[in-house]
């Protein structure tokens, strides 16, 4: 791995004559001091060395070298300070500017990479078996750049592109833990269920796809399960109830991992201005012509400043940022949230047609936080609960999945460490007597039981007082995607229903009202 | 009124010189026929005339004049119609194309503007005394722009606006009808609570101002407060629960009357594509640099495709779009129907500091339809219902006002009628005793009750079998607001809650975790 660099130090003033021996001096010095700080033995040639320097009096132009110690990068903001530090005492000038000239990296890679990639910040990147040679384009590289360290995250990020390449998709680390028995001849259903529930008013299309208007009978349905959750999992497991925001700010959604996968996410844009005058000439435009033009209104939005909430656990990390835990504490009383307000947003795109996949659904999002093992422990005990329900009560035929947890592949992260011993995703599908409108599979992903390690402590930068682990999970349990596959497995008809969900319902299921036109059936 | 109109119809191919001579004949006669059918008796000259005309081989351009019936671009439009069937049968030709060269309208104004205003698809609008001279422009007033009347529309646009600055805002309207007995003395925090229930733990400010996590305690009070409702209103008035949607299109938000305050909601974009390919240059920028650049990400953006629920109600009208009712089961059986699926939101700007007014906020919404009759008694009820809970139970000092219904205001129109028997809408205000964050007032309205008569019937488009007035209503109680002014009356101290509350939440209020830093105190 080489760093290579031409760097000019412009001066805040002239340099006097007198003063270029002595930052000669400086110069030659600053190879055997503090551009090999930290460098490990035996290896000085990976600290920054200065190659060529020309004093100038408006500047200094360095040649800059490095391996992986001390890059160039860390180099030049040393020699920044130190020379700083040696001209303003002797001279009372200092440095006014530094520009990069010049930048290029070669590097080793673990593996070729599969196909060419672009990269900000770069003029161009080659490829040779695998060894990369970049060079960035060194008008990007300013003191932000520098400070922040942009070139390694570069570097990283190339990485991380590569991996990402030969590993392919999620699917790859898919594997069945368990099966139930079979069951789909039990079912009452045997086709996509959405046509029926629209024809018995169950509910109703809203001009949005992907979006429906819940009536009655199907809301109930959706509550009782809820209830049943609130009774079989956060009742006996001390979950607390918290409301956890919808708007999610932009760098609370990037540290959560989702502004990697922008094109899941629907964004929010409050307008340019609270005043009325200001859109006075759209309103006008819709009063009169009796049409939206979405494009004009957009003209008059703000960049966006949320996105909807995906996850629906994006609030919860961000509650402990920067906060210090005692996890003594967390491992006898772990920190136990449950969210159900409301909705939950995916932007699935606008061909939806099942009631099986959405764009506004909702789910119930379980949270928590302890140590290690207990937070592994919650979240089993979070699965063995919910695969009761819907083995004994709904009596469905499903299947649990081990996989890769898809909040680190949308953090950024992939796996690594492939030999933990414990399982960081479980996912619960229930197996459907037909394919799906919206993927040719006959079954449904209906929950996920997730370990995130000490990642989000990390991320969003909370701790313990004595730097033990501190973990977080999550689950989602979608009531509206349980009662769909209920209904599958139990038919419409209420009185048919297993007791433990009439019960939370009473002796009839609400009814649609019956209009002239409306349900049909 | 006048309207005065030059146009030019271009032939889809030459005109023949023999029909000169009947082409002549049939606009001599269109001035006595089609021009004025439908004009009363003694108001011909408020009909449409061709005041000169000129007949080439490739069209023909018209003069025309009109007063209030049969106006001109009514004129224009009989013209292209009769016009075609005359040229068609006789000659083969058609009129391929109209072409408005100049079109101006005079009217007397029943009141002045107070201010000039804009208005578009027009060159110049001049207002002397009551009179406006108005040119459109030509370019604007094409084949859509006739066929779907904007002319039409644009007057009333422009009487609207004047009648909005004659009128003012909402205030003028409002009277208090009655207020409770005084109990300021009696509240147990005198001061805006928003700061201690940070210092508690029972909300975190979440970085998006106006947005809040709301921790255990609070969230079990505002459980207990929804509770409370459905026991006290929801239950004994047989409302039904529905769960509405949060993304509202924007054709339901412009039939709901939301697009005439654009300034007020967060607009919901979704991303140009579903290929993560798309957005790799923005997440690579994110993940380098740690920043989010919304700025950035607003260019991979559509239009906006829904606006985020304001008035959480909108899906309510939009079920019975085009369905056609039978209002004698709705006298004995009216809709009823309530919702409390998570938040809605208004754009309130970046600055807010206080727990009573938010970007993002709860609300149990109550819709429903009936007889005109039937609608004022369903409104009264629950105002009554909820008047017996703040009085009683809450003890709370409180007015309770009448006013202008604002979704009157929003939809376009404004009060027309003041002289109906019946209030459209009650504000409920809870007196505080200190001056709001947000608004130099010592008071806050909590909740608003709504009679719209049958104008959501004619936005939507649905009717009664035999035509009989369909009316609706709707009612808005904010279970996070109701919270807020709970604990300023009764205080954080769970003990001393009256016991109609307590008995929803139990032996003890859930406590935030006690971590080492956070709660402070």
């Amino acid at each position: 791995m080489r760093f290579e660099a031409d760097v000019f130090f412009e001066f805040s003033k002239k340099l006097p004559t007198e003063a270029v021996e002595s930052l000669t001096e400086f110069l030659e010095d600053a190879n055997n001091s503090f551009l090999k700080k930290g460098v490990p033995e035996g290896k000085e040639n990976e600290g920054t060395t200065i190659e060529e320097y020309q004093i100038q009096p408006e500047g200094v132009f360095l040649n800059l070298n490095s391996g992986r110690y001390v890059r160039a990068h860390t180099g030049i903001m040393r020699l920044n300070k130190e020379l700083s530090t040696f001209l303003g005492k002797k001279y009372q000038l200092g440095v006014r500017r530094i520009e990069i000239q010049r930048f290029e990296i070669t590097m080793e890679l673990e593996e070729a990479p599969l196909e060419p990639m672009t990269l900000p910040f770069t003029d161009k990147i080659d490829f040779t078996g695998n060894q990369a040679h970049i060079i960035l384009n060194p008008k990007d590289i300013d003191e932000t750049a520098l400070k922040k360290n942009y070139i390694d995250k570069l570097l990283n990020r190339m990485e991380e592109k590569i991996r990402t390449q030969s590993m392919g998709g999620k699917a790859a680390f898919s594997e069945t833990v368990r099966r139930s028995e079979k069951k789909l001849d039990k079912y009452r259903i045997k086709i996509d269920p959405t046509e029926q529930a629209v024809g018995r008013g169950w509910v109703k299309e809203f001009p949005g796809a992907g979006v429906w208007t819940i009536m009655p009978p199907f809301t109930a349905l959706i509550r009782a399960i809820e209830q049943l959750v609130i009774d079989k999992i956060i009742k006996p497991m001390g979950f607390v109830e918290t409301i956890f925001p919808r708007l999610i700010p932009l760098e609370v959604e990037r540290k959560k991992g989702q502004l990697a996968i922008p094109n899941e996410l629907f964004w929010v844009c409050p307008p340019t201005s609270r005043n009325p005058k200001d859109f006075e000439e759209y309103v006008d435009y819709v009063e009169i012509t009796g049409t939206t033009n979405p494009e004009m209104l957009q003209k008059m939005l703000r960049p966006p400043m949320f996105g909807l909430s995906y996850a629906q656990c994006e609030p919860f990390y961000e509650i402990f940022q920067k906060e210090i835990v005692d996890i003594d504490d967390l491992e006898n009383n772990p920190i136990k949230f449950f969210d159900r307000n409301g909705p939950t947003w995916r932007w699935e795109g606008g061909g939806l047609k099942g009631l099986e996949r959405l764009n506004e659904f909702h789910r119930i999002e379980f949270t928590y936080m302890s140590s290690p093992k207990k937070t592994i422990d919650i979240r089993d005990e979070i699965l063995e609960r919910s695969e009761k329900i819907i083995n004994d009560i709904f009596d469905l035929e499903y299947r649990i999945d081990k996989t890769t947890a898809v909040y680190l592949e949308h953090a950024g992260a992939t796996e690594k460490d492939e030999t933990e011993e414990f399982v960081k995703t479980y996912d619960l599908t229930a197996i459907l007597p037909f394919e799906t409108a919206s993927r040719p599979e006959a079954e449904l992903e209906i929950s996920s039981y997730h370990v995130h390690t000490d990642f989000y402590a990390g991320r969003f930068n909370f701790k313990d007082k004595a730097n033990r682990d501190v973990w977080t999970g999550c689950v989602g349990i979608g009531p509206s995607r349980w009662a769909y596959v209920f209904v599958i497995r139990h038919g419409f008809d209420f009185e048919k229903w297993p007791n433990e969900i009439k019960k939370y319902i009473g002796d009839e299921l609400p009814r649609t009202p019956q209009l002239v036109t409306w349900p049909k059936k």
